[in-house]
C-alpha cells in the first residue's frame, strides 16, 4: 500500500495536478482510484486537497466512500464545507456518514444544519439516535451541554467492584472508542449522578468491595447550561481533565473535558478575529467567487455609508477647506490614528471580557482606566502633529488647530473604544462585530468636526 | 468557614470595596485575614480581586501565604502578573511557590522570565530540578516539547503486569494529583519509547502476563520538535486524547495532550486578534498607567509617522485639491474602505494559515483567488461612490474620477491584503503584526494618488 501509494503520486505533481487528476478519476466513477490518491498525501495536503475539492467532485466522492472513511473525512475538512455536503446528498446518504461520527460531533453538525435539512435528516435516523441529537442540539454551542462529551460510562451504585469489571469487560468493543477516565455512578431510576469512581481504584480495590464504599460522592458536576466563560473559569480554578456534566435534575447527561472548552475558546478568539477584521461568515478561498465577494460587500456597503456620513462632515467645512487647503493633508491623519488608538483600547476591553477580568458592568473602572491613556497618548501625538504642521506651513496657528484637535480625538476614541464592547456586551449586541464601525464612524465625525470647526473659529489666523 | 467567610462579605461590599479591606489586612500584616476576604469571593470576583491588587500588596500576600496555596493563585491570574510577581520576591521565596506547581507550568514560567532573573532562580532550586526545568524550557512555545506534560508514568518493558500494578500502588500518592491515562513502556537503559499501556488493559488481564505482551507495540509518537500547526492536524487525523513525545533519539521525554494544543491555538488566534488591533505586547488595565500609554504609544508612533508619509502625498497635489475642494471629502472614504476591504482578505489568509489550508508559498493562488472578489467589490463600491460624487457635485467627471480610484485601489488592497500574510510568513515575519500598519500605508499612497493624479489630468472637466 505504501509503495502503491509512492508510485501514484510522484513528487514532481503539484496539488493542482493530484487535485486535477482526482477530479477526473471521481468523474469516470473510479472513487477507490481518488481515494488513493488521497491516501498518498501527507496529511497537511490531503487536509487541503479535501478543502479544494469542486463541490460535485467532493459529493461523488463521499458518496462512493465507504461510510466510516468518509466520516473519517468529513471530520477533517472545515465544519462549512461539512454542512454543505450533508446538504448535498440525500438525507438517507448523510445519516449513514452521521452515524459513524462521535454522537456530540454528529449532534453539533445536525445541529448547524438550516431547519429543512436537519428535519430530513433527523427523519431519516432511526427514532432513539433521532431523539439523542434532538437533546444535544438543544443545548447552546457555548455552553457545557453543547459542548460535553456524552460517550461516556456509568454504572449504578449499588454494584460491586467485580460486577463494574465484568460490565467493563463485557461492553469492551462498545468502549474501546471512547475516552474514559473516570466511571461515573448513577442513581438507579432516576439516572442521578451520585458519584465518581477512578479507572484506577479499579486496579488497587477488591472485586468484593461495593461501588458505594470505594466511590468519590456528591462529586463536582457542572451544569449543562454552564457559560463559556464560568466554565473557562472552572477549568483554571480546579486541576481537572474532566467533569460530569448534569442537567436541572442532576441526572448526568455528559462528560466536558478541559479540551473541549479550550477549543470552544480558540474558536471563539479566531471569530473575534475574523468579525474585528469584517469577516462575518466563515470564508474559505475555496468557495464560490459569487458568495464569497458578496458576503464582504455585505460588510463594506454598511463601512461606505458610515464613511460617507462621517466625510459629509468635511463637505459642511468646504469654504474653510478652501481657505487653508493645507488642512485636507491632515484629516485622514486624524481620522486614522483616532481608529488605531480607539482600536488598541477594544482590543484590551475584549480581552479583559474574555479572560473574565472585567464585567460588562464596570463601565466607569475602565473609563477612568482609559481616560489616563487617552490624556498621555493624546498629548504626545497631538504634540507630534502639531510640530509637523508648524515646521511645513510656517504657522503655529495651524499647530495649534491640528494638535488639539488631535489631542482631543485620541481622548475620544480611546475612552469610546474601551467602553464600547463593555456597552455592548451588557446590551446582548456582539462587541466584535459592531465596535469596529461605530468606533471609526464616530471619531471620524468628531475628528472631522474639532479640526475643521477649530479651523474657522481661527481662520484669520490661518490664512 | 463557609459561616466565617458570609459574615465577612456581606454582600453590599462592591470589589473597589474589598480590594481596599484587602490592602488593609495585608499591610498590617494580617495576612490570613486577607486570605479569608479572598476566599469568601465567587471564583469569578476572586480572580478580578488578585489580578487588581497593588504590585505591594500581591507581593506581600504571596509571600505570607502557604507555598501550596500561593501556587494555587499563582496558576489563576494572568501571566503576566505572574512574571511580575516572581521577580518582586527573593529567588528562594519564587522556588518555594514554583516548586508546587505541576514541572511544565513550573518550567513554562520561568521560561518567560527574563535571563538575569531565570537564572538566580534556577541557582535556589534543586540541581536535578533545575535541570528538569533547563531541559523543558530549551523547547519553544510553540512546539511539543513546549506544551507537553511531564508527569507521566513508564516502566520498563519487562515487568509483569502484576508488578505494574504494584509499582502503581507503591507509588499512589506521587502519582494521585497525575493525569495517568496510559503507561508508557520504555526499554531500560536507553528510555526509548517501546510500546502503551492502557490503564483499562491492566483490568482485563492476569497480573502474570507480561507488559510486552500485552502493550501496544511501535506506538504513534510525535517529535519534541513538532510545530504547533503540525501538532493540530495530528489530533484532527487521530482521536487520540494524547500522545506521547519523544526526543531525536525516540527516548520519551513527555505527553501532549489534546487540550494542551487547542490551549495553544487558542492563545495564538488570541494574539493574532490583538496584535492586528495595536496591543503588541499583553496589557492589563491593572497594570500602571505609564506602561500602557508607552507601550500603546511605541505602535501608534509607527503609525502616525506612516500617515504622515502618506498623507505627503496630499500635500504634492495642493494645486489640484484648492481647485476641485470637494476631492478632500473623498480622500479619507477611499483611504477607509481601502483599509477596511485589503483587512478582510488579511483576515481570511490567516484564517486559512491557521488550519493549514492554504501554504506560505501559495501566493499566486491566492492572488488569483482575491483579484476575482476586489474586481467585484471594486466595482460596486466604485459604482456607489461615483454616483454620490456626481448627484452631490452634479458633475458625472468628478463621480468617473472617484468611482476609478475606487476601483483600482479596492482591488489593489483586497490583493495585497490576501497575499501580504503569505508573504510575511515566508519571509519569517509575523503577519499578524505588520500585514496591518504595510496595508493601510501603501492603499492610502495609492488611493491618494489615484484620485488626485487623476483628477489633476482631467482638471479642466472638473473645475
Amino acid at each position: 500500500m505504501k509503495q502503491a501509494a509512492m508510485e501514484i503520486a510522484p513528487a514532481n505533481l503539484d496539488l493542482t495536478e493530484i487535485l486535477d487528476r482526482i477530479d477526473a478519476s471521481v468523474a469516470e466513477g473510479h472513487i477507490s482510484e481518488a481515494d488513493q490518491w488521497i491516501e498518498s498525501l501527507e496529511p497537511a495536503d490531503r487536509l487541503i486537497v479535501l478543502s479544494r475539492l469542486s463541490r460535485l467532485t467532493r459529493r461523488n466522492l463521499f458518496l462512493g466512500l465507504p461510510a466510516e472513511k468518509a466520516a473519517d473525512y468529513l471530520h477533517d475538512i472545515p465544519e462549512v464545507q461539512a454542512l454543505n455536503l450533508l446538504q448535498g446528498i440525500e438525507p438517507n446518504d448523510a445519516v449513514h456518514i452521521l452515524d459513524e461520527l462521535p454522537k456530540d460531533e454528529r449532534a453539533d453538525l445536525v445541529g448547524e444544519l438550516p431547519q429543512s435539512a436537519q428535519d430530513s435528516i433527523l427523519a431519516e435516523m432511526k427514532s432513539d439516535v433521532a431523539a439523542e441529537v434532538r437533546d444535544l442540539i438543544e443545548y447552546e454551542d457555548e455552553e457545557a451541554g453543547g459542548m460535553m462529551y456524552v460517550e461516556f460510562v456509568a454504572v449504578p451504585a449499588s454494584l460491586t467492584l467485580g460486577e463494574v469489571t465484568r460490565k467493563l469487560q463485557d461492553n469492551a468493543a462498545d468502549i474501546a472508542g471512547y475516552d474514559v477516565q473516570y466511571i461515573y455512578v448513577v442513581e438507579s431510576g432516576s439516572g442521578k449522578l451520585v458519584g465518581v469512581l477512578r479507572l484506577r481504584d479499579l486496579l488497587f480495590s477488591t472485586p468484593s468491595q461495593s461501588v458505594r464504599s470505594l466511590m468519590i460522592v456528591a462529586p463536582i458536576a457542572v451544569k449543562a447550561t454552564q457559560t463559556l466563560k464560568n466554565l473557562h473559569q472552572f477549568f483554571a480554578d480546579h486541576s481537572f481533565v474532566g467533569v460530569p456534566v448534569v442537567d436541572d435534575e442532576d441526572r448526568l447527561v455528559g462528560v466536558l473535558r478541559r479540551g473541549d472548552v479550550e477549543n470552544a475558546l480558540a474558536e471563539k478568539y479566531a471569530n473575534h478575529y475574523m468579525k474585528s477584521q469584517g469577516i462575518v461568515d466563515e470564508e474559505l478561498r475555496a468557495m464560490p467567487l459569487g458568495l464569497r465577494a458578496g458576503r464582504r460587500l455585505s460588510w463594506l456597503s454598511i463601512n461606505i455609508v458610515l464613511n460617507i456620513v462621517a466625510a459629509s462632515v468635511i463637505a459642511f467645512y468646504q469654504d474653510t477647506l478652501a481657505q487653508v487647503i493645507a488642512l485636507a493633508v491632515f484629516l485622514p491623519i486624524i481620522s486614522d490614528m483616532s481608529g488605531c488608538g480607539g482600536n488598541q483600547a477594544v482590543a484590551v476591553s475584549m480581552r479583559e471580557l474574555s479572560l473574565g477580568l472585567v464585567k460588562p458592568s464596570e463601565v466607569s473602572y475602565v473609563l477612568k482606566k482609559e481616560i489616563g491613556v487617552g490624556l498621555i497618548n493624546g498629548f504626545c501625538l497631538g504634540l507630534l502633529i502639531a510640530a509637523v504642521a508648524w515646521l511645513w506651513q510656517g504657522n503655529a496657528w495651524l499647530g495649534l488647530v491640528v494638535g488639539i484637535a488631535m489631542m482631543a480625538n485620541t481622548l475620544l476614541a480611546v475612552a469610546l473604544g474601551g467602553t464600547l464592547p463593555l456597552v455592548m456586551r451588557l446590551l446582548k449586541l456582539d462587541p466584535a462585530l459592531a465596535s469596529g464601525p461605530i468606533l471609526t464612524t464616530v471619531t471620524d465625525m468628531c475628528g472631522f468636526f474639532l479640526l475643521l470647526s477649530l479651523a474657522s473659529l481661527w481662520l484669520d489666523k490661518l490664512i
